[in-house]
This record gives structure tokens, sequence and C-alpha cells, in this order.
């Protein structure tokens, strides 16, 4: 194989309770990668299209993330990527995540696959320390793994998948506002109480129980953020409106997608997170805010060939 | 049906990174009770063996917790309890939670089962709100639903049962010295750091994870408490190296049970838990302390009629 064609996904960290620990992945948003074998070492970045974003595969989190999977390799060939980018950077939704994770997986197929997919979790998020200074996996995981994923830990850096739920479907607004990942961290308490330690503990078991156990009224009940959306919310326009009118059409729950400012909905069956999408794009229709709406079904397996 | 005889189940509460949320049930160790119809309304404590606890229905936690079921309804018929104390007040292992739900599971299986288990849990807290001062559930809920449990929130009370792995057992060790409830609270910090937040939810996430998929070494990975433990086993003597010895002779992993001052060690089968209470065992044996030790199955039922 020279050549492979693959749809990146987007991904949504966070989901409510599980700040900084969970993570989904959605099936009908993502970017189109190309990467094509070359007989020069390395990796060049020869095309995208949709996004203004530096074609130099060091400034580049899919360049970044390539170049730490072939420094594990001694290999004479090389990789030419081309992204169709879908995802807007900024928008909360796993934009590098699904560059990075594309690289590493379509790279890893043209050479035969010689890395786990959890060593290609690590490749990738040496991208998402480029784009946030963070090497977080919430994203990267979802993006590779598809379904629902756990970061259990850092140190040693462990990953888990979740049961997803079979007619679990996400309902995502993009509202067209700038909030800087840093900003996103600056408004978070950097202390917790006790009392609200416990309440996000019991709410983030109960999610998890409610995902194995396909109980989507627990799923529901269990959506809530005792720890950032009281505070995060604050940076994003009409984020109590957007909430309630999602539950009042019948959304299990909502929350802030990542650093935001994108809010997600997660419904049971397709109709019901359709009209949740509706009922969220009437909120900023009456606003002067441009808005981007997707509607998912979660994706079970992470990046694709097509 | 006029009296019942009840096994009535120790219980640890907290399961490491489960602070404050889950419990689990055990199978050997715990009270027997006997409770009989009277003709004359209200509850009477007739025989307490094992223990100086008050006949005074008003200031036992079995009398509050039947009382508070007895509230709820219009009936002539009064009931007597005995109880076989085998569990040790302040073991936290659950004694109190012990007494509390016997005495609403049998008074209910006396009437008939007007009441769910569920409805149970809230009579039997207020058994625990006299015993603590907290009407907590974590160990009244493993007692009367078996199995690990686990409490999503408390307002409203939100119970959720966890599946059981065939295989984990539990070993107790109780070093009979006494921590009150109010020291072992005192110790806790009240205010926990974002960061530690996140460790506590990514290990209490992949416990829960373990427990449905049966993982035993996911199970063991996420057994670490950042929030409590450290803190709290300063007051158990010989704390780390009974936790030493136990994780090397097999043990998946440990913490402490409840408030302590009882230690628990999780294993994969009977003879590693044998093993492990051995090894703890000998810790002790070094010391001028007494202490008792348990290897229970985790108890899939809870209450249960003998």
């Amino acid at each position: 194989m020279e050549e492979i064609k693959l749809f990146a996904p987007a991904t949504i960290a966070n989901v409510s309770c599980g700040f900084d620990v969970l993570g989904l992945c959605l099936d009908t948003v993502g970017d189109e990668m190309t990467i094509r074998k070359t007989t020069t070492k390395g990796v060049t970045i020869s095309k995208i299209i949709g996004q203004p974003l530096p074609l130099d595969p060091a400034k580049n989190v899919a360049g970044v993330a390539a170049l730490a999977l072939l420094k594990q390799l001694d290999i004479n060939t090389g990789f030419d990527i081309q992204i169709i980018k879908n995802i807007k950077p900024g928008s909360g939704i796993g934009s590098s995540a699904a560059s990075a994770a594309g690289a590493v997986f379509g790279i890893n197929k043209l050479l035969g696959t010689p890395f786990s997919i959890h060593e290609l979790i690590e490749f990738a998020m040496e991208g998402e320390k480029l784009a946030s200074g963070t090497a977080h996996a919430d994203n990267v995981a979802p993006a590779l793994l598809g379904g629902f994923t756990l970061v259990r830990s850092y140190d040693p850096l462990d990953i888990i998948k979740i049961n997803t739920p079979k007619e679990l479907y996400a309902t995502v607004i993009h509202p067209q506002i700038e909030i800087k990942t840093s900003d996103a961290r600056s408004v978070l308490k950097q202390k917790i109480s006790l009392k609200e330690t416990v309440i996000q503990l019991g709410n983030l078991g109960g999610l998890i129980s409610g995902l194995y156990t396909e109980d989507y009224d627990l799923i529901s009940r269990s959506l809530h953020d005792e720890i950032v959306e009281p505070y995060r919310s604050i940076l994003i326009p009409e984020f109590d409106t957007v909430r309630e009118v999602a539950k009042k059409v019948g959304a299990l729950g909502t929350g802030i997608s990542g650093s935001g400012p994108s809010v997600f909905a997660l419904s049971k069956g397709k109709e019901i997170a359709k009209t949740v999408g509706e009922a969220m794009s009437k909120v900023y229709q009456n606003t002067t805010i441009d808005f981007d709406v997707h509607v998912s079904k979660i994706n079970s397996t992470g990046v694709k060939i097509i």
C-alpha cells in the first residue's frame, strides 16, 4: 500500500462530569486526510484545504505527531500528508486531535501496523502538546479508539475504552466566538472543596455505570458537572438557554465540549438529537453569532479508512 | 410470618478511590438478628449479645431505623429486636449500618414488603445519623443491596448497584485501636487541588470500568486514593507495611475501610485473599496491637434470611 485516505473524526472531551478524563468520538464530523509514502525520509505536508494552517511539519500538529512516530523507526521511507480540514480550529471538538490521530494512524497502516493503537495515542499526544502546550489525551484517545474513552492515568498512560450504548447520539453546536484554551483554563478554580469532589465522583461513577448498563436515565441523571461548567460556561454566550432548550426537547443532558465554545447534548435516538439541534440553533438565530450544528451517532471505531 | 432470623453483613465504605460514594458488602462477617412481631405498638430491643449497646430504641441505631420505617405506616403491630453483635463498633466495617439495615429489612419482610429496598436505605440512614451525626449511605446501601454500590447523589438520593466480579474476595484486618469518626473526618483536607481531583476521577472511572468488565488488572491499577488515604492512614499504625505486604503476596490493592482503623485488600480468588490475611496478620503479630482478620467473598445479595 502506497497511499491511504482517511476520515479523522472530531471528538468531545470532558463530557460534563468527566473533566480531563472522559472523551467520545463523533461519526459524521471530521477531516479527510490522504497520506502517501515518499522516497525521501521525513514528513511533508503538501496541501491543507479549508483552513490557513502551517505546512511546515514541525509547526503542524499532524506533522509533529508523524515525526514522533517516525523517530521510533529506522527507515528510509518518508510520508506526505494532505488534509481537507472540515473541523474548525478553536471549536472545542478536537480539531488538532483529529489531524494528529489521522496522521499517525495512516502512517502506521502504510508501514504494516508496527505500533499498537495505545502507542499511536502517545505519538498523537505530541501533536496536542504543540497545539495547546499540554500533551493531553482526552481527544486523541477517542479519535483513535472510538466510542467513549477514559484516561485513567497519565503516569503511566492508561487509556480505557468504555462501552457505548447503541442508541446514543450527540448534538454539537459551535457558536463561532473565540475562546483560547489558555483563557478557558484560567477561569477554572484550582482548589475544589471535598464536597464538590464527592459530587463529581458520584456523577462520573453514575455516567460510567450508565454507559456499561445502557441505562439512559442514569446517563441523564449523571450529566452534571460540579467543578468546571459553572465557571467556564460564563465564557459561552447563551449557554444557559441552550442547555434549557436542549433538555426541554428531550436531550439526556448537555455540557461544554472540551474547553468550548462548542456545547454538546447527548440524546437517545437520532430523531431527538436532530430536534435538539434545531432547538439549539434557534437560540443563536436570535443573536448575531454565527454557528455550525452537527448531529452524530457515537463513532465506535475512531479513525476510518475511506 | 411472626419472626425472622437474619444475617446482617459488615460492609466496606469508600473502597480506596471511591471516597464517600462507593461501598461493598461482605459475606462471612456480620451480625445475627432476630425480629419478632409484638402486639404492642412501637419497637423494643430485648437483647444484645456481644457488645454493651443501649437497649433504648431511641438511642440504638437499629431502633432508630425501625422507628423511621414504622413512622410511615399506620399499624398497631410492634416489633422486638434481638441482636448477636459480631461486628465491633468502631471497627470501620459498618457495625451501625448492619444493625440498621437488618432491622428495616426484617420488619419490612414481616409486614409483607410494603417498602422497596431503596426506601429501606433511607430508613436505615436515620440509624447512621444517630451513630455518626451524618445520614450517610455508603454502608447501608451495600448492606441492603449487596455487591458494590455507588451513591450517585444524596439530593435526591440515587443509589446504583455495580456489577461484582465473580472471583473477587476481600480481606479485612481490624487493628483494635480507637479512631473516632469525627477524628477521621478532621484530618481530611477540605480543599483538593484540581489536579488531585482529576487523578481521583480517573481512578474511580477505572475501578468502575474494571468492575463491569471483570478486568482484575484494571481494578488493581485503579485502587489508588489520592485525596483521603494520605492523611487518614497516619492514624493507623503499620498502615504502610500492611499495604506493602498485601501487595507483595498478590493483593490487587488495598485501602482504609470506611474511616478506619480496619484496612482492606481486594484479591482475585480465595487462596490469595487468605494468604493476604496471613501476611497482614504477621505485621500486627510483631506489635502489641490486638487484631481480627476476615476473609470474605463479596456478598452479592446483602442482608440474608437464615
